[in-house]
């Protein structure tokens, strides 16, 4: 077994090989959406869904090739996300992964559809490339008006409220925690886990999903804009409540220990096969960018 | 055999129920996008998607009870996408099926996520009731980006533009007739239909989406915004290159008929089980509305 940093490494670098070929070429008609749509997705993100889901697949025994697909599908989902939340109705933001965003690059129209196509090709790449019928349910609905789509709704809907904590789970475990826990399933599925196994996973990635989002709070309160590669402090400027801002930063980061305590203990029945998911973990919870 | 307009509208009728039944209730939580979700789907439409699908599944002996999943998928898809076309970035449209638009009755951050989540659902409902992942990835590939949203970028590159007959019929086949023909195709995977017939449906498929928007073409240039229920004149307008700017509308008209002869040729194999897409075929060339 490699060391974790070479196997975060390894999957990303294969992810990017799989989204790209995946992608259609920008020299296809119609050259300026495809070329968008690789501009959105290729060169930059953690690929956190793509890791998890890696990771997950593994505990079953399955190879890296027979991830790909899954691993890509989840990635191709939270990038249209990205692009459409970018848009000016939306957050409005001008800067993502260190690039203008997609409607700055290109235009706002563009930028539509290529969150519409992008979505789009996350189910074909799954139906395509041996995605079951209940793995393309399990991704529609976490992308979906009762998953992501659905917390960004509720999050529409809480600019300058005052939230509670639980207010503001409920938000997270739709707009984030959702396609996290499909990225994780995704892999059992893949794998064939049985459902005593599903369970422990879905636990997981759900401690696991609301550890990132408390973890990116509190990055958007401490961090620079130079080290996320997007634009820091937005939160506070937007009136938008955090876990920061319901709890202050103390408490948000003992939160955080709670919660990556709390995903490792999920892993118990998984032994060493459950060492890249915990890796995983610290690595949700260390990260600075 | 009831008499197509008989069939025509219990078909309408069951396919309104099962769109109610397929989104999610409006007192669901987020119910804000719900209630937008149900609003931009409901009430209204040809469900011409519906109609083609159905008519092909009976073909192939299917009951309607097993084409209402794909037929409100391909409806769905359809209906994602006219709440996107019509946002202030796309084709800034306020009136649709008699209604105010989505992002005017409710606003334009709800609307891109009502398109979003209905493109989702779209997957979702073939998926949870007896899609195979090659219907999944046929409707997936009707709708991306080398697909319906690849029409709509070449739609929006052609604004302005002189574009040749060939050029025109090159932006249709994609923004409007993949979605027909995966409507087609759809209902004919549902039953079985071989090789052959497959071929034959796609041929008759090509012929019908072109018919359906050389008329959509001339009704935009003849009717009126009252009995379209969506704003008439637009293309002259917005200087969008049609049928009837590149050919006058004689010739449109004669483009029309010729279609229209096509798609019935191309049904010549199924005999009288092909009766229902030949009237529906009439009735696409001798729509008013």
């Amino acid at each position: 077994m490699t060391d974790f940093s070479g196997w975060m490494a390894a999957i990303q670098a294969r992810t990017e090989s799989a989204l790209a070929r995946f992608l259609p070429s920008a020299d296809m008609a119609p050259t300026r959406l495809h070329e968008a749509m690789r501009y959105s997705v290729l060169g930059g993100g953690k690929r956190v869904r793509p890791l998890l889901c890696h990771a997950a697949g593994e505990i079953f025994g399955l190879a890296p090739d027979d991830l790909d697909a899954p691993a890509c599908a989840a990635e191709l989902i939270h990038a249209y996300s990205l692009v459409h939340d970018d848009l000016p109705c939306m957050d409005d933001d001008v800067l993502r992964r260190g690039k203008p965003t997609c409607h700055v690059e290109f235009d706002e129209a563009t930028a539509l559809l290529v969150g519409d196509a992008l979505q789009t090709l996350a189910f074909q790449v799954l139906a395509e490339h041996g995605g079951t019928p209940p793995m393309l349910a399990l991704l529609a609905h976490a992308a979906g008006s009762r998953g992501m789509a659905g917390g960004q709704a509720i999050d529409l809907g809480a600019v300058g409220k005052t939230l509670s904590v639980e207010e503001l789970e409920f938000m997270h475990i739709h707009k984030t925690g959702a396609l996290i826990r499909a990225a994780v399933l995704l892999g059992a599925h893949a794998g064939g886990a049985d459902g005593d196994a599903r369970a422990d996973l879905a636990r997981f990635a759900g401690r696991a999903g609301l550890l990132f989002q408390v973890v990116d709070d509190i990055l958007d309160a401490e961090a620079s804009t130079a080290t996320l590669g997007k634009t820091a402090g937005k939160d506070a400027v937007q009136n938008k409540p955090t876990y920061v801002s319901l709890l202050g930063i103390a408490e948000a980061k003992r939160k955080a220990a709670e919660l990556r305590a709390e995903a490792k203990q999920a892993l118990e029945r998984f032994g060493a096969r459950g060492a890249r998911l915990s890796d995983l973990t610290d690595y949700i919870a260390e990260r600075s960018f």
